[in-house]
């Protein structure tokens, strides 16, 4: 009954839409589900593309014509949008497959010349939108970004949640908000610019060392920002921030603003040159600048000084993965232990994990929304258990969590997937496989200024060699108590022009997806650092901060080289070592030792 | 007093340039030193390059300014071209290496808004010229690809040297012009176009089924093209052409045109959808065309075709290596047999490697200027021995032999590294180190729609493990009796977006260079095929195909893997079987059965 009361509601909301672009003379519209700073979650009132179409993914844009609504969404999210869009008529475009049909190619082979391609401006790049201008131009298809026709609709849409903000303190932060605006004013200049709009909110959180809690899991807040080299504004209503913080931030010579002044603000610069990065950037905050200024295209300058984490940092995100290591250690413990006792789903082993998170000091929240899959959910990459999904684990079968947790003193993202009762022989071989690609990337010496699609093959060759790979990237970028997912680089086969430079942190989670079956993914966080010098130039290396044993039972030592036994000794070793002396908890401990024996 | 006479002869002709670029109000001129058809390897009336500043490598471009000249060139040339320019007070600008000022950015830096930079049109990729013209529009600066001044200035420019044509006989070529029309024609259709522009002459070599003499190592000849859904056009000097083979082609369909009407005939054409590779076309071709036509631009259709090979070519490919190896094995046992009996130069060796092949049937010449370093001359990575560098090989060291032939059914290239006397353990260890990461790629299994991009690190990664590596690609696409370096695919670290697939010829190249000491290289040409279909996709793996011994005197066995001893052990045991039975000398095939024994 709810679920058909959500397909009518979905039908006449798109029916509301239709309306409207007949009465704009629009004969196709674009929602891309995100919000005014291209956030990956995005608050309540800006989830276009769960209402229109009513998927839950974090991936995704929904394309509205006079007799088709169409969604595009990758690999993680097959499965998932399947079962979401049934009976809404909505078609699934898959992304990221061989022969598929991306929405410019779809436009230009079912829409005619003279056609106009509509979509909010707030809620695209400037990047995208170019491109999608570009190519749709092609057949004299017009595509214009600057009209919302959601918001003329959404009847309920949920207010804006506007909290306090607090201070990232300084013992946290490492730098103050001088220090970290005296870098990027620096890295302006060698960019040949003067200014920059920032529109991200993790950079803003960064740079103003401010952090909110209007959005799940990210500890952000809606505001945007100007640098240049005199002065800094911080858009955000004033009422957000105490007497004490206010006076802080303009002590610090930032101009505080309200919110909704930032375009007309843009619209008053001029003579500056500005750098705009056109992928972190929406394309209305672009067409807001006068032709007087020069705009200089380039990867933001904040987001590259922020995802280089100074050693300050990295002492604290250490730590922060340390109590995330004996949160997960106790979590899997009990979880273990409680087999044949007391029968679990998967939600409670998420709120398990978040309970234990949740006695650790300095925890803030969950980084994500925790992916608890036994058996074929697992298979399930970006899967979210809920009412109508939720699985009793029981029987045998492997069960995937990748969970993390928000802490003052760092962000932690990390995935283990354990056999729950006997594995088979086939689980056991692909487990094994997928820890030969974790540990190849674990175990990576590079050149300095290698990009991350060099490294990626490295953690796909063990797969690759048995006919298997993986539908996602090998690893993402992580905030320091911001955004889980950060760039501005990635170790993934698709091309990204950054650099690994030491200072990043970066996730390691090679998997192995079987439908219908069980999944496995292995995830700890690796730290790129100096390895050495040598006739060829400088080589890099990683660290790995995550610790947390990595199931015993589900590896075939036999497919394992031995260096590959080795660095599973070593890492156990190293998770006994520096987990073990802070579990209080005797049979937890106990339990830690067996795990963390040698191969 | 050669070399003096040399660098008076370039000083002269700067000077000439630039007294024409003050008259033309041009701020600085480039000399991209390629021909009409973008050619590797140029016919010596288009050797501008070479011309200005003396420099005889395959790649390089030349800035004159006012007050300055700069060379860019990629590590390849940096010893060779550091050589060639001394005394010239040409500056050396080295590309791909961290920190390199690219041209575009020394121009941004060192030249004022309202300068002109200005080429010749027909020398220079419409992509080239766009992706400049933008750069420098950023500064004020404007660049025109409409200017030849070397023309005015090159007195004694050699003749056009105009070989006559013949046919490459349907036996070799397996298919026959019109159905290698047939496919272009299809493959344009499907890239929503009707029509092609022709420039790159391996293509046109292999689509009229033509070859010729004029150009260095490649049975290329200077000729246009252009296909249509009805028509077909050749612009050739038809005086190059026999009159039955004129005939033929005439039967075939295809109007024949002066090579000199081809701009005008681009000028005349209206209202067609051309598909245009603007990789592949001059920038003057492209401003010929009139606006009533829509160009299309993509990868040349034509490139894509060629590149794949079908069974007929593999056939006769196989066949070409096969003798190939008997040469190599031939020259390698002569070389080292004559040690201590015959002083021998590089030069000499070089003379060896062609004396063999040329023995072979169907042998119509080395199909680029043969590589052969001797200890130090062996690190620089394009080193061509010449009166100047020449050296006698003796004494203990390792010898580098590049070189490969052109035959009626084949076109090869294969690189041997050898111990000249006892090697040290640090040469046997980068020779071991170096062969690793060679099998890596012999021995990959990837993803159909893997880019060569995410194959190249397989073979890096034993280098990098041990703080090295090599400064050029792993692999380039190789033609059939037609370019020995050919696109659209390659196996290196920069972005290329063409997929690996089946039928692709590439070579497999890993090298370790030591500046002073020696070099190391293992070249064979490996063929993409199908592996196996499994649960996650098609996947493909590549079959060497190329037969010499890889010296046993430079394997360190200890180094090796398990897998990979056993394939250098397969790898002799096959090279023993197909090349021993062709060799009719004994001591050779004793020499042959004693460097294929197991290690």
């Amino acid at each position: 009954m709810i679920i058909m009361d959500n397909i009518r509601k979905i039908e006449a909301r798109i029916k509301a839409l239709r309306a409207l672009m007949l009465k704009n003379r629009i004969d196709a519209y674009l929602i891309t589900g995100t919000d005014p700073h291209l956030s990956e979650y995005t608050p309540d009132e800006w989830k276009t593309r769960e209402w229109i179409s009513g998927f839950t993914g974090s991936y995704g844009k929904v394309l509205v014509t006079s007799d088709k609504v169409l969604l595009w969404t990758d690999t993680r999210y097959f499965i998932q949008a399947t079962e979401e869009l049934d009976g809404t008529g909505i078609i699934l475009m898959k992304e990221r497959i061989p022969g598929a049909v991306s929405m410019e190619e779809w436009i230009i082979s079912n829409m005619k010349a003279g056609n106009t391609v509509v979509t909010d401006g707030l809620t695209i790049s400037a990047a995208d939108a170019d491109n999608i201008t570009s190519k749709l131009a092609a057949k004299g298809i017009t595509f214009n970004p600057d009209t919302d026709l959601v918001g003329e609709i959404w009847e309920d849409r949920p207010a804006s949640h506007n909290s306090m903000l607090y201070e990232h303190p300084i013992r946290f932060a490492g730098k103050s908000r001088p220090e970290k605006i005296g870098l990027v004013r620096k890295a302006l200049l060698s960019n040949k610019s003067e200014a920059t709009v920032i529109s991200l909110l993790d950079e803003i959180a960064w740079i103003f060392n401010l952090r909110g809690e209007e959005i799940l899991y990210t500890p952000l807040f809606k505001a945007y920002g100007y640098i240049n080299q005199d002065s800094v504004w911080l858009f955000v209503d004033s009422g957000r921030l105490t007497a004490a913080d206010l006076g802080k931030l303009q002590k610090d010579g930032i101009k505080v603003q309200p919110y909704d002044s930032f375009l007309s603000f843009l619209c008053r610069i001029t003579d500056k040159k500005i750098l705009i990065d056109p992928v972190r950037t929406h394309s209305s905050a672009i067409n807001h600048i006068s032709t007087s200024n020069k705009l200089e295209y380039a990867v933001s300058v904040i987001t590259q000084i922020k995802a280089v984490k100074d050693q300050a940092e990295i002492k604290r995100i250490k730590s922060a993965h340390l109590k995330d290591g004996v949160a997960m250690v106790c979590a899997l413990h009990h979880i273990l232990e409680t087999k044949g006792k007391q029968k679990l789903t998967e939600v409670e082993v998420g709120q398990i994990f978040h309970k234990y998170r949740s006695k650790q000091p300095l925890f803030m929240g969950d980084s994500f929304h925790p992916i608890v899959g036994f058996g074929s959910h697992g298979a399930i990459v970006h899967y979210h258990a809920n009412e109508q999904t939720d699985r009793s684990i029981e029987g045998n079968n492997l069960l995937l969590i990748d969970s993390g947790g928000q802490y003052l003193d760092g962000t932690t993202d990390i995935t283990r997937t354990i056999a729950y009762g006997a594995p088979t022989k086939k689980q056991k071989t692909d487990f094994s496989t997928c820890l030969k690609g974790h540990i190849a990337l674990a175990k990576a010496i590079f050149p300095a200024g290698t990009k991350g699609y060099s490294l990626d093959p490295l953690s796909r060759k063990p797969l690759w060699d048995k006919g298997i790979n993986y539908g996602h990237g090998t690893g993402h970028g992580i905030g320091y108590f911001l955004s889980v997912h950060e760039g501005p680089m990635s170790i993934r086969t698709e091309f990204n022009n950054e650099p690994i430079r030491e200072g990043h942190l970066i996730s390691n989670e090679p998997g192995i997806y079987r439908d219908g079956e069980y999944g496995v993914r292995i995830e700890n966080v690796i730290l790129c650092k100096k390895h050495s010098s040598t006739y060829f130039g400088q080589y890099l290396c990683f660290e790995t901060i995550s610790f947390c044993p990595i199931d015993r039972k589900l590896i075939t030592k036999g497919l394992l080289s031995d260096e590959e036994i080795k660095w599973v000794n070593d890492y156990h070793g190293k998770v006994l070592s520096k987990i073990g002396p802070l579990i209080s908890d005797k049979s937890v401990l106990k339990w830690l030792v067996k795990q963390c024996a040698p191969l």
